[in-house]
């Protein structure tokens, strides 16, 4: 049987993507993938008469079933995500896709190649606000009803955790922010720093260091990465710095 | 001025080292790190002429201060760290280091190298565990209260965030661990899966999947990451896989 594999492709520069992801991808048939991720990784597959398949964002089901059934029909198959596959991509679909068909028919899992992910991207962007604990929420929807979603943010407000958010705003949902925002501002300092980092590690980079109370009037989109900080999280010169100990912060 | 730059090395592997951490290191003229993260680039460093400096790990405060010393003194200083240097690592301590003498004195800030986080290679060993909201949270009391810590195992409990423990266990201390598996069931079932991934991407890389119920009776160590699956998480020949809706789990 012929083996399928999903690779992150880390955060989107092609010097972010490991020599591991990199061999998996030379070495397949069938390469798989949003078009912006194809995009990517397009100097790898420019005349390498690899069949590549890129589908639009909402077709993420039949996008992975595609390739099951290619690697089901023999061909090495790799599917590509951007960041970490493992983290809101598509690792958990396609090892779902595989393990529902009957032993006989079923590709070889070939495993998760594991990328560098947009949070941690993000955060050395904005310098190092993610030294301690942390929480990563995404405030889609789709997938996920807003009350847990909301109690979560409510847990990792009451956790004093560094809390990053995926998905944080888009064009259709405005508002979920904004609570994000307030329930934030019942546990934490109105002045607590929140970074926003937009396509990190591309060609459009931006990065906003703001507060907990300001943030939510920066420009934010399905592209950015958001990071509140802890009840311990500072700025200095423009980076923003979660220091590991609870003790130690002014005696270094 | 020279430039100081902070490098997350992967996992372990040279294949999961990214080509900007490469990069970065062979432009180095001192090379800095623990000596067991210095072991893992040996084929980098050996007669590069670099000045390598590792130390053991108790002492990280001085090895961060040396690191900025050299940069101040003209030499081109990279500290390198496993995984992510922006999670537990020393991506922090050295901005802190930096920032914190006169402007005069103070080394460039290269920034952080983002590399793969030990929670991501360790989930990709796993399955699919991390597909949904998680929680990164570090059982060491040496700079954080022990108080904050077990809160926060409650929260990411009550919040039924996927949950990874690093630093679960030393020699010392033994009875951390079996105070969050006690929280972790009073709100979620003995049969959660958990995995227990150690030394994940080196060479004596061991991998369990067992139960909220019985996991602590596993050999849990300094080296290894714990996940403990969310309410969804189940498991399918030996795979631990996180659905990533709540709705969609049965109908694929």
């Amino acid at each position: 049987m012929a083996k399928i594999t999903v690779i992150g492709l880390g955060p989107g520069s092609i010097l972010d993507m490991t020599p591991r992801a990199r061999t998996a991808i030379e070495q397949a048939e069938v390469v798989v993938g949003y078009t912006t991720y194809i995009k990517l990784i397009e100097e790898l597959l420019a005349d390498s008469g690899k069949q590549v398949i890129g589908t639009g964002m909402m077709q993420e089901i039949d996008r992975c079933r595609l390739a099951v059934e290619e690697a089901a029909a023999g061909k090495e198959t790799v599917v590509v995500s951007s960041g970490d596959a493992g983290v809101y991509g598509m690792a958990g679909l396609v090892l779902e896709l595989v393990l529902k068909r009957p032993e006989k028919d079923r590709p070889q899992w070939g495993g998760v190649v594991a990328g560098v992910s947009a949070v941690n991207a993000a955060a050395s962007v904005l310098g190092a606000p993610l030294m301690h604990d942390f929480a990563v929420i995404s405030l889609s929807n789709l997938l996920t009803p807003w009350e847990l979603i909301r109690k979560r943010i409510q847990m990792a407000a009451e956790g004093d955790f560094v809390t990053a958010l995926y998905n944080p705003k888009s064009k259709k949902r405005v508002e979920n922010i904004e609570e994000v925002r307030e329930i934030m501002l019942k546990f934490r300092s109105p002045d607590t720093p929140v970074g926003i980092v937009t396509a990190a590690s591309r060609e459009k980079q931006t990065k906003v260091i703001s507060t907990l109370q300001d943030f939510t009037k920066e420009e934010i989109n399905m592209f950015s990465l958001v990071i509140i900080g802890n009840s311990q999280t500072y700025v200095q010169d423009g980076w923003m710095i979660t220091p590991r100990g609870y003790e130690n912060k002014e005696n270094l």
